[in-house]
């Protein structure tokens, strides 16, 4: 074979299967109790060694093609969180305008962002030409590298869940401010803007079904077999 | 207040810190030994307690404004799997032509589904019009619905690991094709198409590293400090 690639020899695959009764416990108990954090966070750092760890459970993320299209951008110079919190505050204003009149009460009363509270924030980008013009996976699904990027984000908040970090998704931004306070080139996409840090407390239900903005829908209700719309056999 | 919701007094935050080190250890576990599955399906048919399990996990996912935009089209009939599967070979066929000369023969000795190998299929689908025209923090990004969908299939695949059921995402269709097999509404995007199945054995690395693809990036390099392209300070 000619070319940059040769066909290595496979590594052989390793036994595998189900974990303990008390590893998949633990799994789950990530699943269903991360939260969405804005208000939790305490003044304790947010140290490198943990913040490594939460990003190396990010970069283990599945990628389409293995493009790993992902970058970090970690951001603790509080002159960049206040930017970063302006952008915030001057979309949300404008975001409580689009809600019916009588929802905007409770809206402006809901805390949506932690960013300056928050020791770490983290914007976790996609590079759209990482991997060259051609990707495997994405010929016929260019979106699969965005896709990507938001399973690094999901792999991060799990593991932060289990290590005491709560984590928060701020998405109430013009993306061109984000783009231009962290002075992202133009094949730069940025996925998740996160905040970060040690929590003591969190709630026990999504904030938002707490606080009476939305309930959670019945999984069965969501559930069709061999097409949209049919039940079971 | 006037209108259809009221504020709930919120439920008081609950008692939250890190897990224990074995139970962290399980969720760093998952994560990392997570592989996407083409070849390794054994036929053992994957019962409904275990895949309602792997549902109910996709659906704590986070949402953004709690809009829980997923739905769940769960694939067992031979005669769909079998439309899905010749609409991959057609859209597979035209990919291999996209990729240079010299790295054709590798391609094309990929195998990149298990569509019919696999007991289950599922389609995790966006429905984009879920929660009315205006949902809290997708104001200013109406991407953050199929995002959330995107954590739906992570939350999923997480669980998967530890209950020892591979898991392989799809991604070479067209989606139209997808959308007509499945009946979908015009409404609905379909996210992620995903192989199930009991499996024995993993590669203990990602397979297009195994089958020398691509390489594994280094963390350090993608990782920046208060803006792009710049060091820790």
């Amino acid at each position: 074979m000619t070319g940059d690639f040769v066909v290595m020899p496979p590594d052989l695959p390793a036994p595998a299967g189900p974990f303990s009764p008390e590893e998949q416990a633990a799994v789950y108990r990530a699943i269903f109790s991360r939260r969405d954090v804005r208000s939790q966070f305490t003044q304790r750092p947010l140290d490198d060694s943990t913040l490594m760890r939460l990003l190396t459970a990010a970069h283990h993320a599945p990628s389409v093609g293995f493009m790993q299209p992902w970058n970090f951008v970690v951001i603790r110079d509080l002159a960049v969180k206040a930017r970063v919190q302006q952008a915030f505050a001057a979309a949300n204003a404008e975001a409580e305008t689009m809600f019916p009149e009588h929802r905007r009460p409770l809206y402006s009363s809901l805390k949506l962002e932690g960013i300056t509270q928050a020791p770490v924030n983290l914007c976790i980008t996609c590079d759209r030409t990482r991997g060259g013009a051609v990707v495997l996976g994405r010929t016929h699904a260019p979106e699969m590298d965005l896709y990507s990027t938001v399973c690094a984000v999901q792999n991060l908040w799990l593991a932060a869940r289990a290590e005491g970090i709560g984590v928060g998704w701020v998405s109430i931004f013009h993306q061109k401010d984000l783009c231009q306070i962290l002075n992202l080139p133009d094949h730069v996409v940025p996925v998740a803007y996160l905040c970060l840090g040690h929590v003591d407390e969190l709630y026990s239900s999504p904030e938002l079904q707490a606080k009476g903005w939305a309930e959670r829908l019945s999984l069965q209700d969501l559930i069709y077999h061999d097409g949209w719309g049919q039940g079971a056999a």
